[in-house]
């Protein structure tokens, strides 16, 4: 499974106040400490660190790229800020862009974009209806996205749908709900497009954040899910993680797979 | 899921020892703690403990019975066994049959039985010719079983088919096998026949046998895997199989849900 770090996010007040006082140091901490622990990517978000995102963006993409040679994503819901973090993209490591909805306006205008820089896409089974809670929904809005991409001249495997983790508190349904979308999406086209969550959305409001979370991730994993925004500083996600890798003959067992995994 | 204690089992030392020395104390202790620990059987397997496996099984069912008020697994590969254990069985608690094999002769004598006693059968999918490591050979048999368990009139929820877990280390491609054969089972009669399997194979000659263990029955779980023999003193794979049957919408999530699973 492809592990997307998701510290580097303004969200967090350590990275808030990095941003803030335009400190590198435990962003540069971040970058290391999330490729130590196998991050595949690092997720960069500048969340509500401050009122001029297409700066704090910039910074936070040069610092990044300053401490480690890991791919990168570039996540907002604007595509002003996304444009600013690739200004300053080394254009060297891999890109992933995150996200755009399903609209097929929208999808006009990100697509280019990652045909442009070589950059994996995040796109949203949501439209501007809303976002559906059903699995036939979902799969039309995936169906949608692949045609565009297709039209794009967009590599399939670089296009990562999202099905959009719900709360398990909102609806016992949507889990299983999800291992459908995304078995679905994988025989959508050949090859088949990729698929992401942002995970921890599942376990809000719950009493047992950690272990649902990695629960719900081994489950999304065996119907096919390729990658996961995920807090890859937790050890016990991460063995989680690669131990159904493992086991759904994505490694090789060897005694050592765990450490394996992470290098 | 239906968790089925395994450690009244004479391949465990206590166990042995406790049998040897008719000495109740090591396997009441256990049948206490394994139903506190959340069980919805325990299994009784007199393992290598005694020559006498007759005697040996009827002190064992006897000495449980008198310790809780827990349903009871009769595990033997000898009807002889099974049947001494059927006869001081005291006909209240539910009470599982395991295992049979997936051969005519073999199902026409061990239904009966099941019918007799109401009791639930495990049904392993192997026959004369060996384990298939196949999906189609293994759900092949499973079909016969079905058809078997429908002339014997028996309840197919009453009928587990354990499609035999091998170890990862032996063939990498087994444990998303197993995921497939039990989605079809599920969808081969209605009411389909309940699955189960012995799960600790899945994981032996590893280096990570809990994780391996609980990682492997999230998954199938997933696929609807219905019960699993396990070590449900391990709190790691009780909780994992927990949380599993939360988010498929097994159970009703509550901020209490891994306490009020094992009531």
């Amino acid at each position: 499974m492809i592990a997307v770090g998701e510290r580097i996010n303004g969200m967090f007040l350590d990275v808030k106040k990095a941003v803030q006082a335009s400190d590198p140091a435990p962003v540069i901490d971040l970058a290391h400490k999330q490729t130590e622990a196998g991050a595949k990517y690092l997720d960069i978000n500048v969340g509500t660190a401050a009122a001029d995102q297409k700066a704090a963006m910039r910074w936070l993409v040069e610092t990044t790229q300053g401490a480690c040679k890991t791919p990168i994503a570039l996540d907002s819901q604007k595509l002003s800020v996304i444009k600013a973090g690739l200004e300053v993209y080394d254009g060297v490591r891999d890109l992933m862009i995150n996200s755009v909805s399903g609209d097929d306006d929208k999808l006009d205008k990100y697509m280019p974009l990652a045909v442009e820089h070589n950059a994996a896409l995040v796109c949203l089974t949501m439209n501007k209806d809303g976002i559906p809670q059903n699995v036939e929904t979902r799969v039309e809005i995936a169906m949608n996205i692949v045609s565009k991409a297709m039209e794009h001249g967009m590599d399939l495997t670089k296009v990562f749908i999202d099905p959009i983790v719900l709360p398990v508190t909102c609806d016992q349904k949507q889990p299983k709900f999800l291992c459908d979308v995304i078995s679905q999406i994988k025989i959508l086209s050949d090859p088949a497009p990729s698929t992401i969550v942002g995970l921890s959305n599942i376990s809000q409001g719950t009493s047992q954040r950690h272990l649902i979370n990695r629960i719900a991730l081994v489950m999304l994993q065996a119907y096919g899910l390729d990658a996961a925004i995920i807090d890859v500083l937790d050890t016990e996600i991460m063995d989680a993680a690669i131990t159904a890798d493992m086991l759904l003959d994505r490694m090789i067992y060897s005694d050592s797979y765990l450490k394996a995994a992470r290098m």
